[in-house]
């Protein structure tokens, strides 16, 4: 066989040792707080059929899958479509289905909808399910962009209560508490607050042109948002509306009393106003970091029909986005299963690890594997060496033996190299005395005791 | 949008939460096992460049490998060559690599591999790294065989040490005993022996016939092994010679002093025998169930060089195989890098999922979700229940509030479908006297406490 100079895909990545452990210490702090939170697992297959996934993510979407090509005869038996569609000189990517029928899943919200729509007997509702696994998506890479990455999510199917937003909040409240963020956001909206905006501006179908461009306040300032709404159609008296909209400020109740007298005539918008209201004020737990409303914004994604949740990373890492979410109607409705409601969010694990990295959190506990390295000084040591190291390993200490009887530098340089804290030593003088050494390589401190005193040592 | 019966790709699954918690009690009890030995965690991408991949499964791999279709210009560019390979009247499914460059990964070995030899200069040697991901094979759907499943690897690179083997076995037995297994047998054998028995036999040249007849023993029976043996070739003596192997039996040592005997004109054969005695007789650690030499066992891959290992259900289950292993010689070499020994194991969690079902081997703790359901009976009731619930979650206690104050029955009914253990009750009179009523669903138990013996309350 040929060899090959190894490469893996663009926008695709191996993670080593050192960045899967802080990853799993991440996923685990999420996963453990889905737990408790009442959610459960679930996890589909990679592959979806192109049914399942095609006109669900816009055009875009489609282009961006990352389709299956058929094998064997299933392919064979296109050539003539396939000879038909070049010799029409239509492009090849008109007829994927010539070449494929299965994608690679693209999210996780339509796989689950997928899953709850063909179990729908089975499942206890309302059913609260988190999954945390890869998508994958052929978007031009680039910095902080991946053809392949992982969504953790959780999201409630079959209950409109509201005590779900609050439920979701709180548990990204919680999962940023345990990994020790501070000066992060909470930001909550509601779709149909933005529903009235447009309502009370005279231009309820304008809705998504008005939310996108509103949504673009933080970055462009107030004066580019008007010139976007005239760009995108609004009036005058209109866009008057809109910016007496964007001066909403203040606490929370403060906004919540301007909306309500601005929005005091449009129903939807006061439904709006409720529901954010009662998940704002509900007072049902604490928040280390409270819930901010903030009416602008909008999130860009039109099938959130209630709340919608941003969380921003703190402004000294300049990251923005670390999670999302919303209530969204209807999902299930796409495949066969009308009239059921949901609310989910998603963590953004590769922001939060860069989050993390930046602002010194990872536990040192994160940072190390191995923590004691036996030292083999030949087979009379191992024979003593082998049983204590199992000891270890029984009561959870992650611990080796070197492999073979190298010189004590190699053996050292290795421990180093791997980061391991301690070495134990079964020299000929130790196994005289029926003893054994223990040195910490971070305070160099060494000290022999006896082999009943090596079982209650504490390996910090 | 039109509406869609939902399905998934044939061969692939979907693990609803039951399944998935006790699909994740297996691995996260292998998970354990690979750190307290010292093993580090890797992740590889799911799509590797189809040169990576191809020529590495002999030509039935490359048919089954899932190949990922290129996007967008990439394939409108191949319509050219593809028009000429349909015009030349031969099979699309020869011309692949028009319509793909990357594919989906086949097994987690070449992938590790890969990944070893692009990054050979800041990994410590030796590497001990283990796997848990899934891998994509386009076999004909059946019974037990799945497109998507999960392969669990510990695998060793950069030391020849036959400790490394040892540790290995250490970690089958470590896991199986954890999981509460008995009765399965941990199978050895090596490569050198199989190679000496071909050698004496004088028929170096047929090493693999014989290897694959002789693997059939168990099943067949040595009247037919003779047969197949004579089918793919070998004369009477010859034959005669793998008789006496296959007569080989006793304890090891046993087997061991007759395979001294038949094998004593071959280095190889002699070599393998040295290094099986010291793996077996190294007296190093204590097993729970003693591997056992079995000088038939090749498990048919041409790679394994030394040691060959495989891991047996219980008789009781007739399930085969759950894991097996071997070292092998110069696996990175295909990538540049030659000269690195490699020695791994692999685990079959989806054949370790059937063993454990049928034995009824899983633990309470696999099987259980949420714990506690809080009843909603109204604002007051939840204003109270709220907080309590979060003193649950905080102490890792899974832990729900019903969404909505429905009808008792419709509450209790849910608690029944999820299996939760206990519901707590705060109604009009629990509230009126500061206490909170807990009842066991299991045992029917009900108990009426203050909010402070609710702090300290075990529930178990």
């Amino acid at each position: 066989m040929a060899k090959i100079k190894p490469s893996i895909p663009q926008g695709t990545r191996d993670f080593g040792p050192q960045v899967m452990r802080k990853r799993n210490y991440i996923m685990q702090t999420i996963r453990e707080t889905f737990q408790v939170f009442g959610f459960q697992p679930l996890e589909t297959p990679a592959m979806e059929q192109l049914d399942t996934l095609t006109g669900k993510y816009g055009d875009e979407g489609d282009q961006l899958m990352f389709k299956i090509l058929n094998n064997g005869e299933t392919l064979n038996k296109a050539a003539t479509p396939i000879a038909a569609s070049i010799q029409e000189n239509t492009p090849l990517t008109r007829s994927v289905r010539l070449f494929s029928e299965k994608a690679l899943r693209y999210d996780l919200t339509i796989p689950f909808a997928r899953f709850v729509a063909m179990n729908q007997n089975e499942l206890a509702m309302p059913f609260k399910r988190y999954q945390m696994q890869p998508v994958w998506r052929a978007d031009k890479p680039q910095r902080g962009r991946y053809r392949e990455f992982y969504q953790c999510d959780a999201d409630v199917v079959g209950s409109n209560s509201l005590l779900n937003e609050i439920e979701l909040l709180l548990i990204y409240d919680t999962v940023f508490e345990k990994l020790g963020l501070h000066g992060h956001e909470l930001r909550v909206n509601n779709r149909k607050i933005l529903s009235g905006l447009a309502e009370i501006a005279g231009r309820p179908d304008l809705l998504t042109d008005i939310t996108v461009a509103i949504d673009k306040l933080d970055k462009i300032g107030i004066a580019k948002v008007k010139e976007e709404l005239q760009q995108r159609g609004l009036g005058e008296t209109e866009i008057n509306v809109i910016e007496n909209f964007l001066h909403i400020d203040g606490s929370n109740s403060e906004k919540l009393a301007q909306l309500s007298a601005l929005l005091k005539n449009s129903p939807t918008g006061m439904k709006g106003i409720e529901e954010i209201s009662f998940v704002l004020n509900a007072g049902l737990a604490k928040f280390s970091s409270t819930p901010i409303l903030d009416v602008t914004l909008a999130r860009g994604l039109n099938y959130y029909t209630g709340m919608i949740i941003e969380v921003k990373a703190p402004a000294s890492v300049a990251i923005g986005s670390i999670g999302g979410g919303g209530r969204y109607d209807d999902l299930t409705g796409l495949f066969g299963l009308p009239g059921i409601s949901g609310v989910g969010i998603s963590f953004g694990v590769d922001r939060i690890y860069d989050v993390l990295e930046q602002l010194v959190l990872f536990p040192e506990a994160a940072q190390q594997s191995t923590k004691v390295l036996f030292l083999h000084l030949g087979e009379a040591s191992i024979q003593t060496a082998f049983p204590l190291m199992m000891q270890l390993r029984r009561k959870g200490i992650p611990a080796e033996l070197f492999h073979e009887a190298s010189k004590m530098d190699k053996q050292l340089k290795y421990a180093d190299k791997r980061s391991i804290p301690y070495i134990v030593i079964l020299g000929d003088s130790e196994l005289a005395e029926n003893k054994v050494s223990i040195k910490n390589l971070n305070t160099r401190e060494q000290q022999t005791v006896t082999l009943e005193d090596f079982e209650l040592f504490a390996f910090e």
